[in-house]
């Protein structure tokens, strides 16, 4: 029943999203138990125009 | 106010996005009161390369 | 798979909770199909120091 | 530290996202204190046909 | 109708909290237009132990 | 800068979020590569009566 939401640049590749939400699932089941079936992983690519750090979106870094 | 986020599977038409945010509202409105005004409802259209269970995003399941 | 998150001031009764929760997945199975069991509510309870609208939180207002 | 979530409607220009989330990170600073460097904003530009209030989506509003 | 979700570390005063808000919905009827009343704003105090940056829970850190 | 939302249910031990939060650092590192210190994760503890699955909130669930 763990939710998780992953917020990540967009650009990464369909092969390590498949690596990551396997990954994830994993070590969620060894330390949180439960079955596999029970995580859910929802990803969230963000354009670089819309997240920010210091005040400067990602797009605009120099 | 009460604010409501729907995550579901890319795909659904407007007609029944239109008829969900429509029964959502009259819903809340009868359980928890207030107007339909205050009820805000925000809908993510969620590819299935961006969602997993079970350590399989729904993109790759067979 | 649908899963919805609602943000409400805190206050509601476990019996609106109930309701709700019964109400919003029958409303949801019917507009987008799928079973009862693979619709997923969160509930969130929002302090009224937490919650600002018009630029005023909700526990100042007169 | 803090991170800010932003949902609007879409249609804002990169010149507005640019002044927002600047002007966001200097009052966030002033009043939690803390670097402009820890301040992350994240921004989810909604489709009209995804956001509801008072039961009709903005793309229904007439 | 922007709405804005802060998460920042518990422990903030019930004064920076409405200064935050009145200083956030400014700023955003400044740069995105519309009235205060449009803007809500939902903060989440997140536990030391809820919040992990570099792999440890900040209140696990020296 | 991958930011990690982990909604799970309340009653996990401190020693489980530690270990949590370290190995989801480390599988996101190996297959998003960017430096530990890049990764935020923020855990949500749910009540029992704040989640519902098959339109029952857990707390209901005999």
């Amino acid at each position: 029943m763990p939710t998780y939401h992953i917020e990540m640049m967009e650009g990464r590749t369909l092969e390590q999203k498949k690596q990551l939400v396997e990954a994830i699932t994993r070590v969620s089941v060894e330390v949180l138990g439960g079955s596999p079936e029970s995580v859910d992983i929802l990803i969230t690519d963000v354009k670089r125009e819309n997240w920010a750090t210091g005040g400067v979106l990602w797009s605009e870094k120099k």
